[in-house]
């Protein structure tokens, strides 16, 4: 009798050459995609050329995505470029992106159709468990096995155990998937789900957008999660619809699958919600802030950079204007969606707004540039983190919310509902 | 009998409430405007505060514009601009221009109509010179003198003997101002012009843009200069109307001024001209350049970030695409000149070719951030300075050229006439 597997357990056991991989299990995995940014990659090259390998597995199975500290921030960021960039000279690598052609990585490398469901990709970055939202496996790893990863196009992995998320009913206005996520994460625990997979499914699934798809996935790091998984539905299929030639494998999870914890989530009775400095799982709903003035808002990251991120939080700030004295920066998450941001008149509302329309970049997520906050000062993001200093001096604090709810904070100097910013 | 005098010991005079000033002359000067930027501030406040003053003379004529790292590029600029942010809080000061607001401040203060024609105007930055090309007496000073300025709305000036530039006949297409100062400082040397005016007259002046005016005066400084001047024409009246309910005073030089040297430049013989590392006086005309390939092309700054400048590198870059691998960045002057280029569609272009459009920032000009080059990258770009390390490694190269040549050389690869880019 064949043992059910939980979807990511299959596209494990598919690409280790297994009919079956239980949870603990230590397996070696095909990749589809190895990543690597401006941060990482230049400590993954060193790795590599340690190897006395003389090329990479695949060239076209390799993204290299200079997105942290670019336009270069200073000397050691351009250092640091010029590395990786040899490097992909050298090694013609495909997929590498020059500012100007590229975004964020998490925005660029589904918008370049390079993950398709069924995928396993590795990335040294810890977001990119993004991909789940295409029903790939994808998961952060370290700057070593990246360097294996282009040498080998394998990396091992410990089978993780899984929890389902039974997602039921439909967003109601001005939530969306960054409410969901941040309300999973505030009921879990940002170790709640540490070392597991976090599949989502329901009948809800197919409510969200993949926009939103990918705010949660691209979240579940922030739970602890080796991976987010959604299952692939039309609306996956659209999306990577012209984007790639390749054919995509569609893995379903069993329906007697074991999970370690099963929960279920009503996405009507999620309201907007805030995380509070200084971890995500500190959620408040909007209706529990109470008076918390901020000195920036950030809308944009890899978490919240897209198009429906942006038309949303434009949607708000048409024809408003920021309260005086605040900063607010908005980064697309990529040269097209800022393109799109162009077509659709977003840019004009964000700076008659008051605000400034950054280039893609990691920026001030990390902490890294464009947008630093100084000692005392207080952000509200629709970034990930808000670890003590994630975002400047560590005295300062991070608020994460969606980008309606930055937005409508930007214009009331305050956090406060989007219904309070129309 | 009345001494003669020239444009600037006349503006000099008048604020000095003295008849006639002449050159070698300490005088003290009441000021129109005293201005500050991120990197200069912090330092004047510091001065300021421990001159035991209550308040600053006039909050109305003190700009104070955080341009060079911001939005914020690391927690050193965050904390420095919190500090000025309380300052001019605490003072009132009118002209405190956040991000989202505000721009490089060299495009900023004429746009918002702060010089006027007759002006007198200290900036603690060099390029404050800028404000000539209004037909105002306008010079970088040290941040002790913002200080005393703002305490007492006064500054002291060695008044500065001149350079007469006799302009005549008419700019050549893909010539413009910056090839007319950078013609210039190949002529007189990077101190040929030292602690004297630089005064343009003659009947080219007319020919020559307000922007084109700009630009030739940010760079007075560049040979030594103490101010570059314009005289006041219907360009400079039509420029400054609806900017300002203030009422400028013409002073024009007296027919017999005295002048320590007299040049005759004929406009229509200056050829699209490069200045190579690592001085602003190395110059060759685009002829002469030979085959230099550049990494990076900046376009912007407060020399080259206006309107005519954004409108001619778009001409150049419309429908067309940067070379692969060179890296494009478009900095707008202010926030105004950012919407501009969205109306008129530059954005898209400069996005659509490869490039990216940034916020305004002085970013890369200084080594700032947005843009820092590599050991032995080499940039072409639009800014002021080439000196060795400008834009990042003391093994890296800038060279200056027009908005023109640096458009044409990011789709080249190399340094090459507009004329090749079309």
């Amino acid at each position: 009798m064949k043992k059910p597997m939980t979807m990511t357990q299959k596209i494990l056991a598919a690409h280790a050459g297994l009919d079956y991989v239980q949870p603990g299990q230590l397996i070696t995995a095909n990749l589809d995609l190895v990543l690597g940014n401006d941060v990482t990659t230049p400590v993954a090259v060193k790795a590599f050329n340690s190897m006395n390998v003389d090329k990479v597995f695949d060239k076209d199975k390799i993204a290299i995505v200079p997105d942290h500290f670019t336009p270069n921030k200073d000397i050691k960021s351009a250092e640091h470029c010029k590395f990786i960039r040899e490097f992909a000279c050298t090694k013609e690598i495909t997929n590498y992106f020059e500012i100007g052609e590229m975004g964020i990585e998490h925005a660029l490398i589904p918008e370049k159709g390079l993950v398709i469901p069924g995928d396993v990709v590795i990335g040294a970055d810890s977001h990119t468990c993004t991909y789940g939202a295409l029903g790939a496996f994808s998961t952060g790893v370290g700057s070593t096995d990246m360097a294996v990863g282009m040498a080998t196009g394998k990396a091992w992995f410990k089978v993780p155990e899984a929890i389902k998320f039974v997602l039921k009913g439909k967003l109601s206005k001005w939530v969306s998937g960054k409410d969901v996520i941040l309300h999973i994460i505030g009921m879990i625990g940002v170790d709640g789900a540490l070392y597991k997979s976090m599949e989502f499914t329901g009948e809800g699934v197919s409510e969200l957008s993949m926009d939103g798809r990918f705010t949660i996935a691209n979240m579940a790091i922030e739970a602890g999660a080796k991976n987010g998984i959604f299952p692939v539905d039309e609306k996956t299929l659209e999306y990577i619809n012209g984007r790639t030639d390749r054919k995509p494998t569609i893995f379903e999870a069993d329906e007697d699958a074991e999970y370690s914890e099963v929960y279920e989530i009503d996405l009507g009775s999620i309201k907007p919600t805030v995380a509070f400095p200084h971890l995500p799982e500190n959620t408040k709903t909007i209706d529990e802030v109470g008076e918390v003035k901020v000195d920036q808002v950030v809308i944009g990251s890899c978490t919240n950079g897209r198009m429906e991120d942006l038309r949303v939080a434009a949607s708000i700030l048409k024809g408003k204007k920021v309260k005086k004295g605040i900063r607010l920066i908005v980064f697309p998450g990529t040269q097209n969606i800022y393109l799109q941001c162009l077509e659709e008149g977003l840019a004009k509302i964000f700076v008659e707004a008051g605000g400034v329309f950054s280039t893609p970049t990691c920026g001030p997520c990390l902490g890294g540039h464009m947008g630093i906050l100084a000692a005392g000062e207080r952000a509200i993001a629709t970034t990930n983190r808000n670890f003590v200093g994630r975002m400047g001096h560590p005295e300062s604090e991070v608020y994460l919310a969606s980008p309606a709810v930055a937005a409508a904070s930007a214009i009331a100097g305050k956090i406060v509902s989007p219904e309070e910013g129309i």
